[in-house]
């Protein structure tokens, strides 16, 4: 039995609140068990230098955490004068995930920033924020839609991800902090609507893994993803219909 | 009339949810009006390397913003590397305010570090977090008299902060944002429970002021910090019983 | 009995010394006291990015201490790689105070750059800057109106400042470092010439004050401000004649 | 053809020669192909503060690039005055990686830091840098078992790391930077003697990836990955004789 | 003739005030010509960490220009948030300068650390900046003696150093700015009291240059620097009339 | 005897590589004895922005050191954050000594980038770069020359550098690590093909130098250069053949 008293292959308690920042131009508030999120999209009108004029957009993340989103406090970023190696390859993650369903050119010269803070953490902090700031994203894609119709929708499919692991040789799917810590091999999967794979990380440091638990970790993962992104397709209701429309 | 509504000397909505952090020592969400922090108290038994061994203890805050929590959005201070003035000045006026109610002997060797984290900003964002902040500082001290009684009491007072400012040549009590882009002369106050002043901060960079309109001003803040000072011993009831207890 | 001799409501000796820098528009070396401090003023014929093509002007300021301007050396902010937050709050301020009494229309597309570097420092650092500064200032503005009259004079007012403080208990005018280090209470002022507020920050870190304590402190500091406002006048001589020519 | 007239499942020519710096307590020089990387062992007696006093050693990495190891020349990291998003992912990346076959306990209150200096870029740096630095790390590992024999031999087995991608459709092993720049999914795998996965990071960013391409990618890592183990063990010889002789 | 009518082998005036900084443990005020430098000395009664415990003292040397000193206002440093490499030069030039004539072991284990600040720069601020830091070092040390009289009188030499170069072919003493701007070959000298040198940096950006040339550049500098110790002479009087003392 | 076994007036063995790089517009690798160091020149279309529009090219190095490069670990200039002083002088140095040869007007408004990274260092790591940067910089020169020859060569003359030091009382040529750490006098020479100066940095921080060990010190210092541009000169042959060519 898990910790937490859920089955091997069973997600935590899900709850996502859409726009609850009234500036921003998408924003959800994700949960996945403890670990909260406030993911928001502000969308900017132009493009980073080395892309002038090329008529393509970008899409870029940054992620946080509050300084007491952990049981022990840590220092704030801002204060120590640098973002940590951590900081900078999650929001490296969240972004390069959420351009895979993201059609540059269709988008046209703008930047779509997804700041993913995280206002509590009890593990998948990074999954989750993919996972909510793909929901930003499809907000903000869609009011940009409605203000002008895009010639073709820019989002092309939908995107979610989760962490499994391997704890006490038992394979799980979305650990929370505790299962985290004591996993011996860890893996963050991000998946699209149509299932294929956008990004696999996994790490054996405690111990390699072999191909079979491979095998069995990204089996758990699929049905993870699969039910979060029928969750995504549900709340977001028409405002996704057109999801994947710029892609046939 | 106010853009709000309000009469001149009304104050905006205040909500405020104690501990939703299950971390922190102390927690606070405070709401005035669209203006949203999270507040949270830190305990620590160390003090900064200047005050060791001398039996006092220190009570410190930080402030930030999510990059959206304004219409535009701004840069993260840790992506740039450093701290802005403002910040700096914003989170030395919290700590020392909350300082002027707490005896840092009574406190004893250890620090309490306040976090205000700014979810969402309407005008008033340091004073509101001073009003958090206090409550998150009276819960964190509350439960460290809990597990051990202190001797003497280490908050001496109750403590609460709003801002007031002359806009269209009216004094008006607790900004938003739109008032305070227009104010030509704008003060921040903070009070003790006992109706003395901590801080005052009166800028008129428009325009300056005369000792009338000062006085007017400060009657104003007056009024609305008895209010904010009124909801935070409601909120704290037996939590803040024991606040002053130390002093006499 | 005042730890110089002083009466409670009397200022330090005050020197100033006119252009003592041949490079700069204007500089003045101030002596309030043992606290010395080299205030320059540079014209350049540009503003910063966000303001320009508005056709209005800026007025900054930047504050530093020699690194043995205090009895003990302080390590330099250049070496420690970034201002402290007491460096930014006091140059924040100055620059706030200086623009109160500037038209930035009137003074056109250029930048005036106060430097106030305080070579000796015995209490009330900022405060000197600020009564030193603006003469640096109203030198700069007469040399450009000498090389081309204004429309409208850019100065409009003179402009002082001065601190004041509860010392064991008792209301003190124009604090030195021994009496600072021992003031419960302690406020900055800044006035103009019309005898009207610009800046007033008050903190009673150590213990509150009563309303009747600030209405005391403020008459001290109106009367010291009256004082250096004259001691300008007479120094400025001809220089100053145009001041507040502009806003009739 | 691959540009380079190799076959889909072949690896660049690989050189590695032993010990060229004769400081280092070990050091190799790399060449895959063009990709040439210096890889230094630095054994100190210390460990970070965060382990002091636990018995266990810690072994790190630290990655970087000549300025001109590229097409284009690359701005220093230490002008900028901070490392890249990239080069912190690399480095943490090469640090786990090797810790994964060492038994810190073995080790013993030591740490060993991995530089890997890029000469030449061709591709595959980071790859390659970790199968250079398990070399080095193997001799100084020896040589300090050579001045005083490990009870518990703590290298407990080989490491080796390869770059597959899909480039043009086609599943392509050991990619050059040609190869990469045209790859639409790109993937690095690091395994050890043993035959299991250590690291797995795969990424879609330009399209998703099914199942059965994951597959095949991971076929043709495990090839290229036997073959360069193979050519460690021999280079090594009886330095490399003891590893794993710990885990049994 | 000069610019300022000197003879090519003139001195500009030189004025050196004694002790204008009552807290400093020896500080000079000196000009030369418009070049104008306060020059502090502070003891400390530590050394940096790589040195505890030898028994050894230390001297270092900071060096920083006003943002006004010059013609041009100049970017604080502090506000960059870095010293630029010119400054990292010449405050190493200076402590390895006056580390020469102190005998570190008779000194015993503290710091002077000597405080260069350019008031006004019109050329030779750094070898300003050593004769001054010279005086203010004796002071220091005579005042250390006082207290406790050194067994071993730790500074074994008198030291100066002027600047000399060639401008339009002709080879003159103690550049000023304008002839610094103009010159081919710039090079600044350090000797001591026995006629000795310590530092010699010629550079010949614009033109190389000829061992004739260099040696007439010598012969000025000697020149200069004999009167400038001269000058330390006189003024030290009593105060340095153990220096080299401990030499012999 | 020296500890190498070399006659005073002896260089160390040098070993040059012409363009080991292959992206490089020029590179060599150099070695003076156990002293490894990288060059390569890059060619850049673009000036500072300071000097844009002049019509005249800029030359500019940087310099660094692999970690391992000494006996001791050094820690990452990247990860302090900053670069040293003693980095800063070096790379000031090196592009001063380079631009002495090269005439910038006839270069034209391009850039050319110097990188020296030491990869191993016994030694005279400064005057090895600038030895070798020039064979590096002449051979980037002839390539453009080659691509489109220019009006009026931009080399002006052959340039290289060498240290000297009294050790033990004995004036020595070209040192190495342990009789650099020996000397009491140290100086680094750069000369013309033409046996002129460009700069002299002599340093007596351990004793003071006479006027009779600088001319002994120069003399070895003129030989020792003109056998390493002969060396140079044998090396680039028909590529060097222009040098100077522009000059007369």
């Amino acid at each position: 039995m898990r910790n937490d008293n859920r089955a091997d292959d069973q997600l935590r308690p899900l709850v996502m609140q859409l726009n609850p920042n009234p500036y921003a131009e998408g924003s959800v508030w994700i949960e996945m068990g403890n670990t909260k999120v406030i993911c928001t999209a502000t969308v900017e009108d132009k493009v980073p230098p080395f892309m002038k004029g090329q008529g393509r957009g970008w899409v870029t993340a940054e992620y946080s955490m509050l300084p007491r989103a952990t049981q022990v406090r840590n220092q704030r970023e801002a204060a120590r004068g640098k973002l940590s190696g951590r900081t900078m390859e999650i929001q490296r993650l969240i972004g390069r995930a959420l351009r895979s369903v993201v059609d540059l050119e269709a988008l046209g010269e703008r930047t779509i920033t997804l700041d993913c803070d995280v206002i509590l953490a009890d593990g998948g902090t990074r999954t989750t924020s993919i996972t909510g700031a793909f929901v930003a994203l499809a907000l903000a894609v869609d009011k940009l839609n409605a203000q002008q119709p895009f010639e073709k929708y820019p989002v092309t499919d939908f995107l979610a991800s989760v962490s499994v692991g391997v704890v006490d040789g038992q394979p799980l799917l979305d650990l929370n902090y505790e299962e985290d810590s004591n996993a011996k091999v860890d893996m963050n999967v991000v998946m699209t609507g149509s299932g294929q794979f956008v990004e696999l990380q996994g790490t054996g440091e405690e111990r390699p893994f072999s191909r079979e638990e491979l095998n069995r970790l990204l089996e758990l993962a699929e049905g993870g993803i699969r039910q979060l992104i029928e969750r995504q397709r549900e709340l977001l209701g028409e405002k996704g219909a057109r999801i994947g429309a710029g892609s046939a």
